[in-house]
This record gives structure tokens, sequence and C-alpha cells, in this order.
């Protein structure tokens, strides 16, 4: 490092996320990383940081000037996502260490070759997946690694408090396109939940899905997904996501054989059994045998720090060899997740994991070929305010 | 009828409900149902009518016997599944109404065959539906019946607080087999959510499932189940049932245009918008809309007269022409949705209703020839106690 406190830090892309990163850096939010650097590709947008951020920064007309050029530390980068592998083996093979905005990349095999990338090169790569800070998850991550739940039988996750309107989609020419995006809310919005989901829940070995494209916006992606999941040692699960329903649900739902915990309205419950359930089925007498309990609210630390506590982490882990919030096995294993609920949607039947990357690969270039030229506003938003997932202890 | 004020009624099957029933009825729930005759074709069980039942209760070896030789106006039929359609259908040629137990028949098409029996005969046929009593589910069929919520979006059910331990499935020998009852949670102890679902959402136009066998019990059929759903219009829905979960959810969700509407723990709650969302999503110019409505309580009446509330109004209809709580349609339309769930579990792919009936059929017999030969203790329980379903307001 150039700095034994403090990591430099080049930012790429100054669209929604990378300008509110910027506003969290300068407002002092993760005082080990500093500013040195940023680039984008429209002027508009490096108007924005001559106005907004400070002289020393130094600003580039593209992420890849940037890597080459500047003597930062490490990257974070904030692009469309068909440009997260590039730009973060580009970084990787000039010694910059990444933090990538969700998802990793846009298929399992370019994500694989970003992981394979910062092992070759021994730099640190990770993801910005910020919901795993939220103090609900976190509490839900220790209490099913503490063993008092047991083995999980069955997972239900309803997310649909994703709601966009057609302006937000048609707020930029990338946004809900085969060739810009890759992908619908599965890309863009749920990346969060499907990396909580395999973080709580495990990695499925199966996905049946559903994906609707264009059903409740004038787009080509999908905007509807219901999927059934099924988990080595046979747990199942339905996941549902939409960026259509208003006012929406987010509520997480885990059965296991000591306990059910159910995570909604920023809170987490947890029902603990005194017996498991698999013992009692198999030995009580009362055939319509019911447990009285009453859930406990988790408690948890109340803290919820979102994209700056994954950026002091990174900084952590660079100064400190302290654990990262979400490391490149985590950003493949959630693609991976994504493109086999994809192509599960595409063929209508079963995809076990991991999912054919050459099927997959094929059948998005398909999409991506018949993707259609699309006008935008290409207006860039303050999106602090949305940003939180599950509020936490709202009342 | 034989007595202007008063239906004269023989009961077939005195069995778990059989019995609840005649307690019920003894115990005055139903002043327009009189028991005049009662059948068993197992001698424990008349030995328990002639210690239970008035004097005045002819009691018969079998249903057909009471069909044949008594004069009750009316029979109600609670014997196993597979007896429902001949018990039935003799009772209605021989000039008797018929509130017959769910499910109507295991197969659609033996449901249709009882159907016509009675438009024929001109008989009045009426099912056991008695969760459409319930309070909450009446509210929810009067705002859905309002338009005030709008048209349905998606659906969601969890359904999983019908525990039942091996016990239950060991008490007797036609239960959780193939021969016995001709399926598992779908035939037991979901008719009522199939019948709710399609009497709340419609009726579905394809599902697709998964229907797993003997997961959490030593039984030969479906124990966990888990569905999506398509309905004409473009609404969808997942229904995820079990018999293994503990303490197991009850939650339905139903999205609408103008409004969520969400059942559980004994209350309704309806976010209503103010709004269309389908308006808001293509004329607002915020990309992130977002609604801050609080939930109502949705009034009900607190009644849930359950099967009395089904009994008093069957005895209504043939008295005074009043609407019976489900009838024969009703009947027919929770088994084809329950067959199609089945097939579509079978055969591992989306089945579009109506589904193939001898194709169901065809797998069916397969299913029963190699059903296995099973002991059991035939023991006959109070069920007073745990057939009520969603418990009201219970604060």
């Amino acid at each position: 490092m150039k700095d034994g406190n403090c990591i430099h830090l080049g930012v790429i892309g100054l669209g929604n996320m990378g300008s509110e990163h910027c506003r969290n850096l300068l407002a002092g939010a993760c005082p080990e990383l500093r500013i040195t650097a940023a680039a984008d590709l429209r002027e508009t947008r490096l108007q924005w940081a001559r106005e907004n951020l400070p002289d020393s920064v130094r600003l580039y007309e593209s992420g890849e000037a940037l890597i080459r050029e500047s003597d930062c530390d490490a990257v974070l980068i904030c692009v469309p996502h068909f440009g997260h592998e590039p730009l973060t083996v580009a970084a990787l093979e000039h010694g910059k260490h990444v933090l990538c905005e969700k998802p990793a990349a846009v298929t399992a095999r370019a994500a694989r070759h970003m992981l394979e990338t910062a092992e070759r090169t021994g730099l640190t790569l990770a993801f910005m997946f910020n919901q795993r800070t939220n103090c609900l998850y976190r509490s839900i991550h220790d209490l099913m690694a503490s063993g008092i739940p047991g083995r999980m039988k069955r997972m239900n996750w309803i997310v649909t408090d994703w709601y966009r309107t057609q302006q937000y989609y048609d707020s930029g020419t990338w946004r809900a396109t085969w060739a810009g995006e890759g992908g619908g809310v599965l890309l863009n919005q749920c990346p969060h939940q499907l990396d909580l989901l395999i973080w709580l829940c495990g990695m499925p070995e199966s996905v049946t899905a559903v994906c609707s494209e264009g059903k409740w916006h004038r787009i080509e992606v999908e905007d509807d997904v219901s999927v059934f999941l099924s988990f080595p040692g046979g747990a199942t699960g339905v996941f549902v996501t939409s960026t259509g329903d208003l006012p929406g649900t987010n509520r997480l739902e885990i059965d296991c054989e000591r306990g059910k915990i159910v995570c909604e309205d920023g809170t987490v419950r947890f029902w603990q059994l005194p017996e498991n359930e698999r013992t009692v089925c198999f030995e009580s007498h009362n055939p319509w045998y019911r447990v009285d309990v009453q859930p406990q609210i988790l408690p948890t630390d109340g803290e919820n720090p979102q994209h700056p506590g994954v950026m002091r982490a990174f900084a952590a882990h660079l100064l400190h060899g302290e654990p990262l919030v979400a490391d490149s096995e985590d950003g493949l294993r959630a693609i991976s997740l994504s493109n086999a609920i994809h192509l599960s949607g595409w063929l209508g039947k079963t995809v076990h994991l991991p999912a054919d990357e050459d099927l997959f690969q094929q059948m998005l270039e398909q999409k991506i070929a018949g993707s259609q030229k699309k006008t935008g506003n290409d207006l860039t938003y303050d999106t602090s305010h949305h940003s939180t997932g599950q509020a936490v202890d709202p009342a």
C-alpha cells in the first residue's frame, strides 16, 4: 500500500451506485478508503465528478485508462454488468485489488474467470453484497451456524418489494435489456437475495423456475420469477420475486428440525421447539401433536452499515487481513444460481447445478441477438433512500 | 320431507368425522337435522352408536343397507374417500339428498358422475367444505367479490400447519395408502384449502407441482407438496403444504392491482392502494414509487360455525331453498385441481386443466396396484379439538 493506514481507491463508473459510494466516502463513512481516482465514459458524469469530488481525485475517461494510469491500490467497479468481468480482470492484472458491484458478472463462466484471475494474481476480489451487513440477516446466519435450529427442511422467500415503475426502466438505454444487463430482476435487484439465500440456507442442487419477461413493464427481460429449489439432503424451497408488486412483501421463512425462523417487517422471530421434530414424529403417541411455543424476537446488534460496511471490511481485509463480507466464491455462487434459474425458465424444466455453462451462454447470446435497441433519458438518480433492503426494527 | 321443519338424517360412517358430526347433532348444533339412522361396517363403531346415540336411531351394518331400508330424507357420508362416489350415487338413486365429506371423490371423473346423478335425479348434493364458514375466509371472499382489490396478480399460500405424527398414519389400515385414500395430504388435509383457493382466487388453468411421497413419514403417499399455479389472465400463485412441519405456518397472501391481502394468525389485513398499480406503473415519474399505506384489519362477524354451519345450511337449503355452503360443482372443481396437482407431480411437468382423466385414472391404478398392505390399530379419535382450521382472532 502507498499508505499503511489507508487504501487509495479508484471508482469506476459514476452512475447511481458509483456516485452514492463517492458521497459515502466523502462523508467519511469509510476513513480507511480514500478516493484518489474516478472514471466514467460519460462527459455528464465527469462533469458531476468535477463539481462534487475533491480536486485531488484524478479523473479518467474510461475504467481501462484509470486501471492503466492511476496508482491507486484498489478499484471499486460500479459499471453495467457486462463490464464487471473485463474491468475486474484488467484491474487484477494491473496489480489492483477489486471490490465489484453485484452481480459478480452476467455469467458464472465470467465470474469464474474473475475468481481464477484473483487467485493467480494473489489479489483480493470482493463483491458488494451489502445486504449481508443487515443485522437481521446476520442474526439469522449466526443462528443457523449455531446449530440450534438443526437441519433445514424448507425455506420460503417472498421478495416482491422491489417495485419499479416504467420510468425506472426508461431511465437508461442499457436497463432491462439482454444486451445491456443480461437479465432483469434476477440480475439487477435479486443478486442480494440469491446471495443471502445461499449464505443462510446453502446452495440448492436444482431449480425449477418460471421467469416471465416483460410481464408488468414494457421491457424484454424478466420482471416476475417463481422458483422451486431442491437442496442437498432433501430440503426444498420457494423463491418468488417481482418488480411489479405494490406494496410488495419481503418475508423469509426457514423451517428446521428444531424450529422455525421468520424474517419480516424488520424483525426475526424464532419458534424454538423443545424436541427435534423428527424424533417427535416417530415417538409421539399423539396423532395430532401440537406444540405451544411462542416466538422469540431474535436479538440483533441493530447495525445495518450496508455499502459503507462492505467497503470498510474490504479496506480492513487489505490492511489487516480481516474477513471480507463476500468474497470471489460468494460472487460465483450467486451468479451460478441466477444462471440456473434463468436457464430453467428458458427451457421450461428443472435444471441441476452446476448448470450447463455452454448452453446458458448460447441461449443468452440468442437473447442478446434479439435484443431491441432502446432509447433512454440517461438519468442518474440519488439511490440513497431505497438501497437498504429490509429495514431494521421500524417500530 | 317427512317433517316440514326437520330433515331426517342418516349418518353413514361413524369414524372420526362421523362420530364428531353425531356429537354435534345430538348437542343441538343443527336443530333442523335429526339423526334417525346410522351405519358402519365395524361392529366396534355400531357398539359406540348403541352406547352414544338415542334408541330412536336405527342402526345398519352398511351404508348400502341404510340407503335401501331407512326412510331418512338425506344422508351424511363420512366414509373413506373411495366410498364417496358409490354411496352418494346409491343414495341419490334411492331419493335421498346427500351431504358428503371432502374430498368429493378420489377422481374428478367420480365427482362428475356424482354431480350428474344429482342433476338427473333433481336431488341436492352438497360437500363438507366447512372452512368456507370461517369468517376470515368469508371476509376475504366478500372483499374479492366487492371488486375493491381489483384484479388478482399473485397469490401465495403456505399451509404447513397440518402436522401429523407417524401414530396418525398408523391409526388406520386405509390411511395414507393409494388403495385406501387415493393420496396423501392433497386428498385428506388439503381439500379444504384447494376449495378455498378456487373460491377466493378462481380456478387455475395450469399447475406445476412437486409431490414428495413418504418424505416425512413411513407412508406411500405424498406428505409434502409445492405447486406453481397459473390463472387465466396471467395471475400466478404458489401453494405449499406438508404434514411434516412443526410448528407450521398458515399464511395466505393475495396481491391485486389495488391492494394486498394477508390472512395469518387469525386476522386478515388489507393494504388498500390509493391508485391502481397498473396506472401508477406507467404514469408515475418516480422510478422507485413507494406507497405508505397501513393495513386495515378486515372486519368480520366473528362467526366460525364449521361443520354445524355446513349442516345447517344443507338443512336450510332442503327446507327453504337457501344457499348451500358448497355444492356439487364446488366438489368437482376442488378434486379436479387436486388430480391435476397429483398428475403434474407424477409426470414431473406442467399440467393444464382440465387434466387428462384417463391418464390420471391409469396412473392412480398403477399406484394402487403397487400399494402395500398395511396393518393399523383402527383407532377412532375425538377430532373436535383440531378441526377448525385457522382460528379466528386468537389474541
